[in-house]
């Protein structure tokens, strides 16, 4: 058995733990888990209903062009039908890109930290990465600029950032483009991009039209809470579109997935609602951590760095041990910062009193 | 924008007409599709109740371990847990398999005609596809076996085979591993191994223990009717397991596919009585069609190639406008055959009316 060389050097993606492995483990009966920037909602009570439909009929391959839903998410992305891709969640859509573009031997930029799937995928295929500190936690866009050579096939910006949370306003990313050959692909990883209020966040339906180069990506992960069903999506010019899907299995997007996500586009109402508390409970976590007196980065998504004294590795099981279970950014190369995801109103209260309490731990020892 | 050049000479995989496409287009009714080897029957009420249930929770990643379905199924196959991987449908334990072990110019052997994904997915990573054709509709494994040069990465058999239906016996099929470099690996795609009745059938569970090169793939898609779900398994040796699990994302299966899956493989008698039903409506099939005279394979699976008279386009045409779709074996390079999926005994009974409506036009014409 000999797979390619490279394979053997690719360290796989380490999943956040999921809460039922947390309770068997410790023996806990109420866990929260704060640490993959889920919605910490269940499907709508429409989507719930789409999905039961959708349930009698899955003897049936899906349909692989997602007739109902790319007619329904054009409409709502503001794009033509023939600029839509979708992917078994977004990450489909980042390896599709790589599959197509890069070669072995070529190169692609990305920030440092950043998605961990842009890497390994990138090693899958032979390429090497090209990775860019980010600068206080945000994009360092002249230094990618001057990373990108001759074979960068692909720029991965993911705006906003995880696991920064920070965004990069249009005038700024329009600059960049300018510098960047249009034969290197640029994606753009909006995955987050419903959370974001600001009024400078860049509309990059708008910035494509003119841009063969561009890809955008989205999903219905986040916001729409649609994690465990697994449907992203790209945004691009129909050429690219077409060679996106040349390199994705004919029924690569579920049959369910397709009808939840259908579903989600048509209940707004349920899901301005949800944007709207996370939105206030965002500012509560950012006065409270002010009046606790933890610093942490202004995040423009429902996840938050936060910088804890002493080790986060500690710090993290500290919180672990009380029943929540957060990030510890040291894997992705950050010290001392925790990554925590924006719950309910309920699990944000829980997760202040128990940080206090982990806290006061350290500070007494 | 520059794409491999590799990729913009792909042919994307041209998947069976959804029913409700085909009502669209030619306004009919009532539609059956015997085309894409799909159960004719929904989930069973099992396991429509824990996809309702997974339903409410797909806010969450799904786990990427599969736990809970990788400990029934690995009691259900008689395999040890760590021998299983699991795809977004077997199509991701074949992709995956091309992705770690085939690079530029390596090959692959394969049937011809076989599954297109084995073609399509070795040519998007770089690599080269010898194939061999047929002979009387079954596996030239003697020819295959000289087909395999020191270059050969991969053997894909699909046993019973797609589009033919016929299996290769375990004596034919260990003679023929007996002569693989054990560098290659031998991939035996068993998508349709539960229709299966004769005793010399392989038993590749048992064969693999020995044998590192091997992969074994099955699927939830025919047999257990979750096509629209995405979910098949790999089972094979740990090592070969691990550099599987190393090309593919970490959230590949969603959630619902787990649970419906699962529920699957508790609720057995609802699916023996599946496969005893469709042991029937085949047996039945073939007398009919004897007694109509048209010339078909003897069929280990849930679907049969009918010899048809004039151009099978006309012929599937035809049936179409009528209601009933089945598959032009043209696109394979199967001359004057058509595939047809067994299906429903009510649907059969269509199926064999059309059939001799569509003959009486074609012999008066």
């Amino acid at each position: 058995m000999k797979p390619l060389p490279r394979i053997l050097t690719i360290k796989p993606y380490q999943p956040g733990k999921p809460v039922d492995d947390v309770k068997r483990e410790l023996g806990l009966k109420s866990v929260i888990k704060l640490a993959s920037n889920e919605s910490p909602y269940g499907p709508s009570p429409k989507v719930c209903a789409a999905i039961a439909k959708a349930a009698r009929t899955v003897n049936r391959y899906p349909d692989s062009s997602c007739y109902y839903l790319r007619k329904a998410l054009a409409r709502h992305v503001g794009c033509r039908q023939d600029q839509l891709f979708f992917g078994n969640g977004s990450d489909e859509v980042i390896v599709s890109a790589i599959r197509a573009f890069v070669g072995e031997g070529d190169e692609v930029v990305m920030a440092r930290p950043s998605f961990l799937i842009y890497d390994i995928s990138t090693r899958v295929v032979g390429g090497r990465v090209k990775a860019v500190p980010l600068k206080d936690f945000r994009y360092d866009l002249d230094g990618m600029a001057r990373a990108v050579g001759p074979r960068t096939k692909i720029v991965f910006i993911t705006n906003p950032d995880n696991p920064a949370g920070t965004y990069i306003p249009e005038p700024d990313l329009v600059s960049f483009l300018e510098r960047i050959s249009p034969e290197t692909v640029v994606f753009l990883d909006e995955a987050y991009h419903e959370f974001v209020r600001e009024n400078d966040y860049p509309d990059t339906v708008r910035l494509l039209e003119e841009r063969p180069q561009l890809i955008v990506s989205r999903t219905f992960s986040k916001m729409y809470g649609l994690a465990g069903l697994r449907i992203g999506y790209g945004i691009a010019r129909p050429e690219m579109i077409d060679v996106l899907t040349r390199v994705c299995e004919p029924f690569n997007v579920n049959a369910v997935a397709q009808a939840a996500a259908l579903a989600c586009l048509k209940d707004q109402p349920y899901y301005r609602r949800i944007i709207r508390e996370m939105e206030s409970q965002r500012q509560l976590l950012f006065e409270e951590l002010t009046a606790i007196g933890l610093d942490y980065v202004r995040t423009s998504t429902n996840f938050i760095l936060i910088r804890v004294p002493g080790q986060a590795s500690d710090f993290c099981r500290g919180l672990l041990h009380n029943g929540v279970i957060v990030r510890d950014m040291n894997a992705w190369g950050i010290e001392n910062y925790i990554r925590v995801t924006i719950g309910t109103p309920a699990e944000n209260k829980r997760f202040l009193k128990t940080l206090k309490l982990v806290l006061k731990k350290i500070n007494t020892q």
